[in-house]
């Protein structure tokens, strides 16, 4: 047996490495943006050390397979049905968790849930330095344990067992938003989407977030992703994704859709489409193509949004990883060398309900 | 919200159900040979309680959507590296996998491996009434205290770790079977088979076996499934399983591959292929066809086995869940209603390199 | 080489098949039902002999392929843009189509569309004996002359181009029905629906077809199906599917629903869906389960119908090929071993927007 | 209705384009290289005017929809079997393919395959101005005809219905490219690879092609793509392409393996595959990691290649569209930023046998 294979058995399997799906990983292709790097991080996540199901080291494991950059590990504070059976203290989970950190690059958070009735409800305290503190009593003492080291702390799950899943906004929340205690919200969480809780975002200026969850397997299918949150930060590093959160340079990933400030899903669509050059199909009649290529993991929905001289397809769909041919007709005696064609993208939400505007500039060849 | 989905909600989610892969389930379409019904079993499994990475509750949950109907947990008794935070002995990660017994019909076995290093090796004992009694420092007695509480005990992944994954008969073995300790092998374990296992359990009559060995979540695609045992029972019960066991009912999947006695792999094959009738395509030049169609989920491959006055394609493949069309051309004259097409089946496996000899009995409609 | 393979290339490649996607066979399996065996059907097709872009010898192998029972090749009687280039009469592509009888077993119809603008329409012919008198300028000529010559004739796509394509009756139409010279419609046609005339079929006993209308290759993914006729025969040939044509006894597979009378629906159900055994979870809750099994390609959509002292799931999908497993809780000190769940069916239609009632009994084990 | 709708309706489907599938193509992101564009064509095909079962629109938008940028339509001059139907000379097939021009922007070549017995063989002629002048008895006047035009004229899979699919080369081909008539290869046809005809390449200075030579419809699944010809060009334009050709600038894509020469695979790799930043797994082991992202849609297989000081596994596969985890493990007291890893791609075939040697370059974070 050569030296390379000997120290392959020996060294990597040592380190109890599972080939099963080690080693391969998902790319979402998702672009950088204008002065950012565009990171994809989930920062709501469980193990066996509360109600989850898997062991630590495999939630960074599978984090990092299913393409994640950044995973907060958030077990619950208080709820800890396992603790018969599994016992250490509220750091531990993270502890066993960093150790795969010699196994797959990926940055992970200190977490945990502070878990309440509502309507107080859930938080997630994530950039802790030591979660034992967050056992507290009253919920107000927790978490302003958390903000005391530094965390960033965030409303989980605001619909929730709320009837149709509707988020609601109780004076409690009023008091943690005013002490600024609390600064973002998940509107997306696991398989629920919160629109009330995107809008006040948008309207209280808080950071929005989209998070897994997960407490089992991330079984990840092409027809099911994981919620993402989408972090714009300036360096790829735990203070760069804390710097990102308090300056609210989110958006969500939540199933095939993405919801954000237009500010920042412009300039992600922009970077995500090519669009080929234009060119003259049928002379005459003015007819010209040009191919578009969607390079993310999810079709991107596209209607044509306001009157034109340009005639073209009322909606049209960039297949996923796919190039699509969107044919236009220009009037007659048409000689510009540049076209726009407006858009709506229907599943790039800037608001709930309403989709990012966008202008396809179309150059020819 | 009516009362059923109410009860739906407190009932089933107070239990605590993942509904993200819950209640959908691969069926593997094996089918039922004469005298027996035909069982998919994974006789050897891990938790968190020794080196796996996952709960009971969820191994049981993954093992009945993968269509496994039985399965055995079988945590090491000696070597358990997260004992330091996961606690409880034995038995403990059996009686928290039976409590998903409440959420999923499976047949799940006390079992637990007896880890030793090499010329001994690793030992599963399945069936067990008592896990404790099983952690000695001799292996012997380990074994003989297994076989009093009337388990059945085989010999993991004879190859594991050896030059070449080539199994390896030590005197240790001669030992342990000569007792009647001993009564079964593993000749495919995770992805590794052992030939050289599979004869010795032709030439000796031992019961042959393969398991997953499954230490993380298991991550089946279509193009990789889990090794399982198929064992042949007289009724759905652990009992059942049991006898079939120590009578050596047993054939293994692996792989896309069956391999076991020709006396199982034959009704196996022909009660899954399912024949059309014959019809003639080109009356005067003598060709016939015959739809074949194949209910597993993995191709059949069949090779011509024997010269015959029909001419037939050499190779032909009976793709998984669909049919093909087999052609062959009869001699001038031929008068007869029924012809009989002789073929080796090349992934069912009756030796080492033995593919099971069968013949296509194909009746002109 | 072998005498074996000698024969493969010569007999076979000189026949001039394509093994590119030969001999593998999509299997709808749809089951049949009592008294009655149920064929796959496509009654309209096309070649390069009308408008169609494919060799009609291509159209007969990817009928087969497709999983298609029988096919009737329809070129426009009227319409031939490629006549320039490609000759030959109204009898022609399904000459050439016939070829493919030596390669394919496949129930090959002789058809033709005659072809008029609204209010008049399209309407095909099948089981025609000569298709080259239909090219009359009169279409009521046209009609009665297949009609003289025993074909079975329908009318194509009644939406086809009204707005929204909303199916419109004409004076028409009402002519050719009363005259018994047209007897079926396509309630179905390409990826359009009519369910105005799903309920004319009902109310006024037409036999409702749906056919691909297909001209260029059938591209079939596990997503997008080509649509089907269910036929229910006595007998697998020409004369029976004729027959039941004539009798009604058809439904129609349109994108993952099936359309069509209760009397056919209804044992289509109960033949596809395979019960296992209830089982008890838990005892002292009552909660019961059971495995149901869907064997065929398309997922089944169930919702509970009307109220009953059992509790469960509001909606549950059978997924395609996969068993799922259905939850209930009985009610304290129930004693049956039988208990009946009734469900609509939400893709079984039995007239437009109306799911097919039916009861699931499931027998404890 | 409003007027983009009505347009669409009009316009577009008065062009006769199916929507089916069109629209929306698979790219092959094979990278442009230093001085070159890369263009994927196919320079061999079939329609319904020689032997081929579609019509040639047919042929151009399935073309376009594969990641076809130039097509190739080369009915044979003499072997028309469908002739007694579909008339028109040898021209026919290309000018009603120019049709498709007005839908789909591809470049489309006109040829014609000169087809003879062996030691003959077929010819394809492109960039043909008149093919109908090559319908000559004597195929030593084709060929002629053909370079008279302008034409680039290659050899046809020379090991077609050779013993064991071996090339052979005759005096008669010696003749040819003696002349310099003959001045290309295909070293790939249809599902057919010839080694030989590989080297004679190499050795003579000859161009290498690999083409489709598909006569029925392109069904291109993930796991089976159509051959190519990858062409580098300083022009996408038919100029472009033949001057590419004669010069030699071409690899060709045959079942998930490139074939060429070095000058030309070594850039197409280094322009594929993206390198992260290394970053330090393990500081005190030495050991790193890196990720490598391969965009092309085949995996690319590496085998590490000559003896190192760095310790790295000895095989690893580029899975398509994922990234992967190399690890790898430098010497003690190690201080460079920069590593140079050597790998032979197994995939990436330089003469018959030989895989690409490549050397990654890695730079510390």
């Amino acid at each position: 047996m050569n030296k390379r294979l000997v120290f392959f058995l020996v060294f990597f399997c040592s380190a109890g490495m599972l080939f099963s799906r080690s080693g391969v990983r998902t790319e979402w292709s998702f672009p950088d943006i204008p002065g950012y790097i565009t990171l994809t991080c989930d920062f709501h996540s469980h193990t066996v050390f509360s109600d989850g199901t898997i062991w630590p080291t495999e939630r960074v494991e599978e984090a990092w397979s299913n393409g994640v950059d950044a995973l907060a590990i958030t077990d619950h504070v208080e709820y800890r049905p396992h603790k018969q059976d599994v016992i250490g203290d509220l750091n531990r989970s993270f502890e066993i968790a960093s150790q795969s950190l010699s196994n797959w690059p990926i940055l992970l958070i200190k977490g945990g849930e502070i878990t309440r009735e509502l309507p107080v409800g859930h938080y997630n305290a994530i950039f802790l330095t030591d979660a034992n503190p967050l056992d507290k009593q009253n919920y107000m003492d927790a978490i302003q344990e958390a903000v005391k080291q530094g965390a960033f702390v965030f409303w989980n799950h605001p619909g929730w067992t709320q009837p149709g899943t509707k988020a609601v906004w109780y004076p409690e929340q009023t008091e943690l938003f005013n002490r600024g205690w609390v600064k973002g919200i998940e509107i997306a969480n696991d398989r629920e989407y919160y629109p009330e809780a995107f809008q006040w975002c948008l309207d209280k200026n808080i950071t929005m977030l989209g998070n897994s969850d997960i407490h089992g397997p991330a079984i990840v299918t092409p027809a099911e992703h994981l919620n993402m949150t989408l972090v714009f930060v300036t360096e790829k590093s735990l203070q760069g994704i804390k710097d990102a959160l308090l300056a609210g340079r989110t958006a969500v990933f939540f199933q095939d859709k993405l919801m954000g400030r237009e500010q920042y899903l412009k300039p992600l669509f922009e970077n995500s489409v090519r669009m080929g050059r234009a060119q003259v199909l049928v002379e005459k009649k003015g007819v010209w193509c040009v191919e578009v290529y969607n390079p993310l993991l999810f079709d991107i929905e596209l209607k044509a949004s306001t009157k034109s001289d340009i005639q073209y397809a009322e909606h049209f769909v960039l297949a996923s990883q796919k190039s699509v041919l969107l044919r236009f007709k220009v009037p007659e005696k048409f000689t510009d060398k540049e076209i726009i064609l407006p858009f709506i993208v229907q599943n790039f939400l800037v608001a709930p309900g309403q989709g990012l505007q966008v202008e396809l500039k179309i150059v020819k060849e």
